[in-house]
């Protein structure tokens, strides 16, 4: 089996998710990222049927704008434990979360942060209770605005220390996207701090022309990202997960057949994790 | 006069430097950021006679890519030096140093950090003796690959600390550009610990609904960024210079008429101010 996940955002245009499991078992993929339009399209009874028959782990429940959507408006007092629930459901590693950016109209960051604060402070027994762990994912703070205003993962840092719980872990950890925080030249540090508590890793690469602020993600290898530095940290960092592969790139491999995004996905993985060895 | 400056990339298609000069003049702005480019196109006796005649402060003289263009080329040596001499010769109030990315073919980004440190200090004696304090910029992360590889305010001001000297100062600080820095959950914190090394601080906003990550800043209000709050805290980091407004803005003021521009800049600036004093 391949050593790693596929998130099904690197096929999204082209597969469903019957599709994308059948098509990621394949190519011997034993893991998949999976989405909640797509979960909801396939039906969950189906979902984890099929998920059984090709003995496909779920290693992560993507969970977008929790609080806020993406114009700045609060979500229903249910949208997160339903997302939840699924994750429950899917037996899923973890709920990937994503917390939202500002109220429409507001300046208020700090604000913004506050109320993600609370909102995962309320999350948290429900979500302990279903035994699905909660990874916030801290994101590129070019979306700071309209997507989270969580943006570093000393952030996220923070907020596991502050909500963890006095035992430690405490169903709460962080979702590390390279992605989101190559740049940051507090990475090697906040990574050891994180160590125990990195519930999934993300891979892709940031592309040296990068043209859009979204869906314009690289194939690992094509871009500046150190990823077998950064799988090797994670690793050190106490991360014994399958690493997961997610490229939205809406100018490239969303218009190529995904038998073959798969296909390269496992080739330049085999290369960062030989990197990684090294 | 206005208590503000521009800096004429807000009208770069629009005006030459000559206009540039002329235009904020009429509109009673006292102080101009300047770039390479328009400069070398007026010549330096001519923008200096006409700084003179119409009593205009330099804000800000622009370097751009200074060790690293934005193809990941090494810049040639005497590229810095050149700016500090026009700088010198504007009477510019500092050198905003934008250090570029990674080489090309990189994923080194400790190393260029360590490349823009060494170019930093050698370049510092120079820029002392021609009397030009050195500015560094830190730049969005979303840039961090091909336009600066300090992205953070810590950043900025850890160079600070191991560049300034003993003497504190040392005719190295930093330029605040609120479109680079709003995001940070650090803002705060590294504002203050800023204080005194505060050169230039240039606003314009973050749109909610941002398309590009080039030439797509929005005017002053029009974001989501708390720029009152911004001014307010420059000012007891002790900046006592004219905020510069610098809005790059290719699908809406790039195309207005510039005489326009500067109205609204006005306008909107007395807003912030107002905001500031509260």
């Amino acid at each position: 089996m391949a050593p790693f996940a596929i998130n099904q955002a690197t096929t999204r245009p082209q597969w469903s998710l019957a599709e994308a499991i059948a098509g990621y078992a394949k190519a011997d993929i034993s893991g998949i990222g999976i989405w909640p339009d797509k979960l909801r399209a396939c039906g969950l009874a189906e979902a984890r049927r099929l998920l059984d028959r090709h003995g496909m782990a779920v290693t992560s429940y993507a969970g977008g704008e929790l609080f806020v959507d993406r114009r700045g408006a609060a979500q229903p007092a249910d949208f997160a434990r339903r997302l939840v629930d699924e994750a429950a459901a899917l037996g899923a590693a973890c709920l990937v979360c994503v917390v939202g950016g500002l109220a429409a109209g507001s300046r208020d960051i700090a604000g913004a942060r506050a109320r993600a604060r609370d909102g995962l402070a309320g999350l948290l027994p429900y979500a302990r209770a279903a035994g699905v762990p909660i990874a916030i994912e801290p994101v590129h703070p070019m979306r700071a605005a309209e997507v989270s205003c969580i943006n570093t993962l000393a952030a996220a840092n923070d907020l596991c220390d502050a909500l963890g719980g006095a035992e430690g872990g405490g169903g709460i950890g962080i979702a590390v996207d390279a992605y989101h925080v190559w740049w940051d030249p507090a990475l090697a540090a906040e990574l050891a701090r994180a160590t125990g508590r990195i519930l999934a890793f993300q891979i892709c690469d940031w592309l040296a022309e990068t043209r859009a602020l979204a869906d314009d993600r690289g194939m690992m290898g094509d871009g500046v990202i150190d990823l077998a530095a950064m799988l090797a940290a994670v690793r050190v960092a106490g991360f014994r997960g399958l690493p997961e592969v997610e490229i939205m790139s809406a100018r490239d491999w969303w218009r190529r057949d995904p038998a073959e995004v798969v296909r390269v996905c496992v080739e330049r993985f085999a290369e960062i994790a030989a990197g990684a060895q090294e």
